[in-house]
C-alpha cells in the first residue's frame, strides 16, 4: 500500500465492485450499503494525522469514524489519487531548490535532468539549464514549465482509466433526468465536486463549467439546453423526447464553517446567505428563460446545493412539488452524518429519507408546496448518501476538517477546463472563451495567486485549455488560435506581472471525446502530439 | 415626388402590389413579370445624373435602361429610401459648419438648436453648446453625437414599416428551404445586400451576420443550425422536421470591376479568386461539420454568390446535383442583363433558366455532376431576376456604376447589427460579441475610417448594438453590461484615437422581436426608452 504515493505510480480511482450502486429499482435497492470494512486501513497514507479532538469531527475523537453507508474502498482509492496528484505538484519546489544549490557545478545540465527525471518524472527544458552559468538559473520560467509539464503528465496518466458511467446514467434516467448540468464556483476548493464530494462519474454529468460565485451564463446555458434537446429529438440520445425525462440544472455555492467571515466565497464577500441567494436567483432565471422561450410545456428541474469547504459536507435545498426552492428549507448532511453514524445501514438509509421528508414539511419562512417528485427525492437521497462517504473521508484523513481550509490552488485553469482534474484545491477554474468576458472571474484568481505565489516571488501559472471537435473541419486550427488569442489577452491584462516574469501561461488543446490526449500548443503556434516524458 | 428627399419625411419601401411575386406554382408563375412602366420616373431623385457613356452600363447610353423583368416601382421606392437615409447623414456636416460659424454669437444656444431641429431633425446635447464660449465648440464630440442620434432616428422611422414576408417564406419553403442564412463580407458596400441586391424581405432571412472577408464562424453557425433544427422538431416552426426541407447557407464575396486591384475585398487583398475560394472553403467546412457531427443524413445546402460592388451585378455559383460548387461554374447576371434587356418578359425568363442550365453543363475546370435540384434552380432563377432590378437601379440612377466605388461608410456597426439599415456604403458591419474575437475585423474598419474620417479630423463613429431577449430574465441588464464591456475594450484597443477624441462609441440595445424599439444606453449604465426627437 505504501508504494501508492511514490511519484510515477498511477493511483487513480478504478471502476470496481465497491463503487456506489445506482440501482433502477426501489430506494432500498438503490441505496444498498457497501460491505463493511472492520478498520480504516488507509491511515498510513494520511498526510497530517490528527489525534487531538476536532470540533468539526462528528464522532468520538478516540475512535475512527465509520458510517454504515460509507464506501471505504472508494475512500482509499480517492485518497491515493489525491495524494498522487498533489504529490506531483509538491515535488516541484524541493526539486527546484535542489537544482538552485547545484546550478554552478560543471556537470549541472546532466545533474539537473537526473534530479528532474527522478523527482518530477520528466526532463526540464534544456535551454534554461544551459543558460544558468550566464546569470542565475531562471527559476520563474523553470517553475512555470514544471507546473505545465506536471499538469500534462497527470492528465495523461489519469485519462488512461476510462470510467464506467452507464450505471449512473441509467440511475439518473430512472430518476427522470436525461442530463445533469452542474455549475460550481470557480473556487479551487470545489474542484473535487463531482468525483469526491458528490461521488458521481465525470461523464454522467453533461457540463460542469465553473464561474466565480457560480454565476453561470444563462444565455449560454439555454444554448446548451437546446443542444441537449436536439439530440433527444433527432437521435434519441440518451432517450427519445417522448420519454418524459427532464434536464436538471444544479448550482453549487459554498462557505467555510471554521472561518465564515474570511474563507467563504470571495465573489459573495464570504457571505453564505448572499451566495445561496444569488445561486437560487440564477437558477430561477434559467428555468424562466426556458419556460418563456419555448412552447409545449418546456421546463427544467433545478437544485441548489451548498458545501462547507472545511468538511465537504453538503446542504441540499429540497425543492417542493412545484420545483421551487427556499433558502430556509434544506437537509444538512453533516447533521445527518452525526445522527446516523451509529445506526445500521437500513436505519441510516431510513433517516436520510426522513430528513428529506422533514425538510419538505418545513413551516414558516421555508414553507413549500409539498414534497418533490419521487425521482428528485431519490436523487437527493443518493447525493446525501454519496456525500456521507466524503464526510468520512475528511473525518478519517484530516480529523474532520481540512488543514488547508483557505485557498491553496496550484494553478489557474482557464477555458474549457481539464476533465482529468477533480481534486480539491488543485486549480482555480474559470470557464470562459475570452478574457474580455471572463476577466472579472480571472481577476479573482489572480488575487488569490498574488498571495499564494507572487508574494514569494513565484509566477502565477495559468493553464489555457480548450477542446476542439475533430469532426468539424478547421476546428483544431481555430482552437489553437483561440489559445494564442487568450494568452495574448491575459498577458496584456496583467502586463506588469508578465513583464516581471511573474505570469506563465501554458496552452493545450484536446479533442472533444472524453479521454482524448492533451496536446501542448507552443507559443509560436506549433503544436504536436507529444509524450510528456 | 420631389418632397421625398426632404429630411423628416419617411420614404422606406412599403409592402405593396408591385413587389416581386414568389408564387408557389410553376417557374412561369413564380417569376411573373411586373406591369411595365413606360418611362423611368425617378430621374428627379437621382443624385448625380450621368449622361456621358459609361462602360459599365449595358444599354445604349442615349436611352434609359428598361428590362422587361425589372420592378420599376420597387426601384423608385428603394431609391427614395436610400436618398432619405443618406440625406440624413449628409446633412450633418453642413449643419455643423453652419454652427461653427455662429458659435460666438450671444444667442448661440437657441440658434444652434433651431438649425439642428430644422436640418437634422433632433436637438443637440446642450452641454456641449453651452461650453462653446470657453474654448471652441467641441466638434468631434458633437459630430459623434449627431451620427449616433441620426442612426436612432432612421431606425425609429424605418421600423415603423413592418415587412410582409410570408410570401417569400412560402416561396423558400416551396424551393425546399426552411431557413436561409446569409454571410456577407463586413464591407459597407454589401450593406444593401438583402433588401437591394437580392431583393429579399429582411425577416425571410434567418441570419445575415457579417464577417471581414465573409469568413464566418463555423462553430457558431453549427449552434445556429441546432437552434433552427430544434424549432422544427419541438414546435414545427416553420415546418415540421419530416417535411424534407433543408437549411441553406449562402456566402457572399465581392470584387470591384472598375478597380479590381484596389477596391475589392480588403480581407482578401482585393483578389476576387481568393475571396471566392475562401468563401467556398468555409461553406464546405460548415457542411462537413454538420454531416460529421449529426447522424441520420443531416446536411445543409450551400450557395456561393459574388457581387461586383461597382454595379451590384451578382455572379451565382451553380451547385451540381451533389450540392458541390466550383469557382469556374457560374452565371453572371450582368451578362444576362445585357442579353435579355431587349427581350420580352417570357423570353427573358427563359434565358435565365437556360443560363443556369448552361452553367450546369460547363465542361473542363468547372465541370460538375449535373444540375442542382429543382428548388435550388428556382431559387437561383429568382435571385437572378430580383437582381436584374438592382442592376437597372444602378444603370438608371448612376449610369451603370456607382460614383462611390470605394469605401464611403458613415459609421462602424459592431455587435448584432441593426436590421433597420440595409443601404449600400452606410456602415461597415462587424458581427461579434467581444472585441477580443472581433478585433481583427474591427481593425479593418478602423483602417477604412482612418482615411474617411480621421484624416479630416473627424472621429470614427462606432455604433455598438446588441439584441436582448425579454423572455430571459436578466438578459437586458446583461446586454447593457456587454455594451459597456465592448465599449471599454474598443477604447482600450484604440487608446490613442480615443485620447484625442477621434473615437466616439454609441451604445444601444434592442429586444429580439423584429421591429422592437432601439434603446440608447448611457455611458454611466443608465438606459431608457427615449424618443429620438
Amino acid at each position: 500500500m505504501n508504494t501508492r504515493n511514490r511519484p510515477g505510480r498511477h493511483v487513480s480511482p478504478q471502476p470496481g465492485a465497491n463503487r456506489p450502486s445506482y440501482g433502477l429499482g426501489t430506494p432500498a435497492r438503490t441505496l444498498q450499503a457497501r460491505p463493511q470494512q472492520p478498520v480504516f486501513a488507509a491511515r498510513d497514507l494520511v498526510p497530517s494525522q490528527k489525534s487531538a479532538p476536532n470540533p468539526a469531527c462528528a464522532t468520538d475523537p478516540a475512535r475512527p469514524c465509520r458510517h454504515p453507508l460509507s464506501n471505504e474502498l472508494e475512500n482509499r482509492r480517492l485518497l491515493a489519487h489525491e495524494q498522487a496528484v498533489k504529490g506531483r505538484f509538491a515535488a516541484i519546489i524541493p526539486a527546484l531548490k535542489h537544482l538552485a544549490a547545484q546550478q554552478h557545478e560543471a556537470d549541472f545540465l546532466e545533474r539537473a535532468q537526473r534530479v528532474a527525471r527522478a523527482d518530477l518524472g520528466f526532463e526540464l527544458p534544456s535551454g534554461i539549464l544551459e543558460d544558468a552559468w550566464i546569470a542565475n538559473l531562471d527559476m520563474r520560467t523553470l517553475y512555470g514549465a514544471c507546473v505545465m509539464h506536471t499538469i500534462r503528465l497527470i492528465a495523461e496518466q489519469t485519462q488512461a482509466v476510462p470510467q464506467n458511467s452507464d450505471e449512473v446514467t441509467s440511475f439518473l434516467l430512472d430518476c427522470g433526468y436525461h442530463a445533469v448540468d452542474i455549475t460550481p464556483c470557480s473556487d479551487g476548493r470545489l474542484k473535487g465536486l463531482v468525483r469526491y464530494i458528490l461521488r458521481l462519474p465525470d461523464d454522467a454529468v453533461r457540463s460542469r463549467k465553473a464561474y466565480a460565485g457560480a454565476m453561470f451564463d444563462v444565455e449560454a446555458n439555454v444554448k446548451r439546453w437546446i443542444e441537449t434537446e436536439l439530440m433527444r429529438y433527432r437521435e434519441g440520445q440518451p432517450v427519445t423526447a417522448d420519454a418524459g425525462t427532464r434536464y436538471l440544472k444544479i448550482v453549487v455555492y459554498h462557505w467555510s464553517s471554521s472561518d465564515p467571515a474570511h474563507e467563504g466565497c470571495a465573489a459573495h464577500h464570504s457571505n453564505e446567505r448572499d451566495a445561496a441567494e444569488a445561486g437560487l436567483g440564477r437558477l430561477r432565471e434559467f428555468r424562466q428563460a426556458i419556460e418563456n422561450s419555448f412552447c409545449c410545456g418546456a421546463s427544467v428541474d433545478t437544485l441548489l446545493i451548498g458545501i462547507d469547504t472545511d468538511t465537504d459536507g453538503i446542504k441540499v435545498h429540497v425543492p417542493d412539488a412545484d420545483g421551487e426552492m427556499s433558502l430556509y428549507r434544506w437537509v444538512s448532511n453533516l447533521t445527518l452524518y452525526k445522527e446516523t453514524v451509529n445506526d445500521d445501514a437500513s436505519g441510516a438509509r431510513l433517516k436520510v429519507y426522513q430528513a428529506i421528508q422533514a425538510a419538505s414539511a418545513t413551516n414558516g419562512w421555508g414553507k413549500g408546496n409539498g414534497e418533490p417528485h419521487e425521482g428528485m427525492r431519490r436523487l437527493i437521497a443518493t447525493l446525501l448518501i454519496n456525500n456521507l462517504s466524503q464526510i468520512e473521508y475528511v473525518c478519517g484523513n484530516w480529523g474532520g476538517r481540512y488543514p488547508d481550509i483557505g485557498h491553496n490552488e496550484r494553478f489557474i485553469s482557464l477555458g474549457d477546463g481539464f476533465e482529468e482534474f477533480q481534486v480539491r484545491n488543485l486549480a482555480y477554474f474559470v470557464y470562459s472563451h475570452t478574457v474580455e468576458e471572463g476577466g472579472p472571474d480571472l481577476d479573482v484568481g489572480l488575487q488569490i495567486f498574488s498571495k499564494l505565489n507572487v508574494l514569494h516571488g513565484l509566477p502565477v501559472p495559468v493553464a489555457i485549455h480548450f477542446r476542439y471537435d475533430r469532426r468539424v473541419p478547421g476546428s483544431r486550427e481555430r482552437t489553437v488560435e483561440r489559445c494564442q488569442r487568450v494568452k495574448a489577452a491575459i498577458e496584456a491584462r496583467y502586463a506588469e506581472l508578465h513583464r516581471q516574469g511573474l505570469l506563465v501561461c501554458g496552452m493545450t488543446v484536446q479533442d472533444k471525446p472524453s479521454g482524448s490526449p492533451i496536446e501542448p500548443v507552443e507559443a509560436n503556434g506549433a503544436s504536436a502530439l507529444r509524450s510528456a516524458r
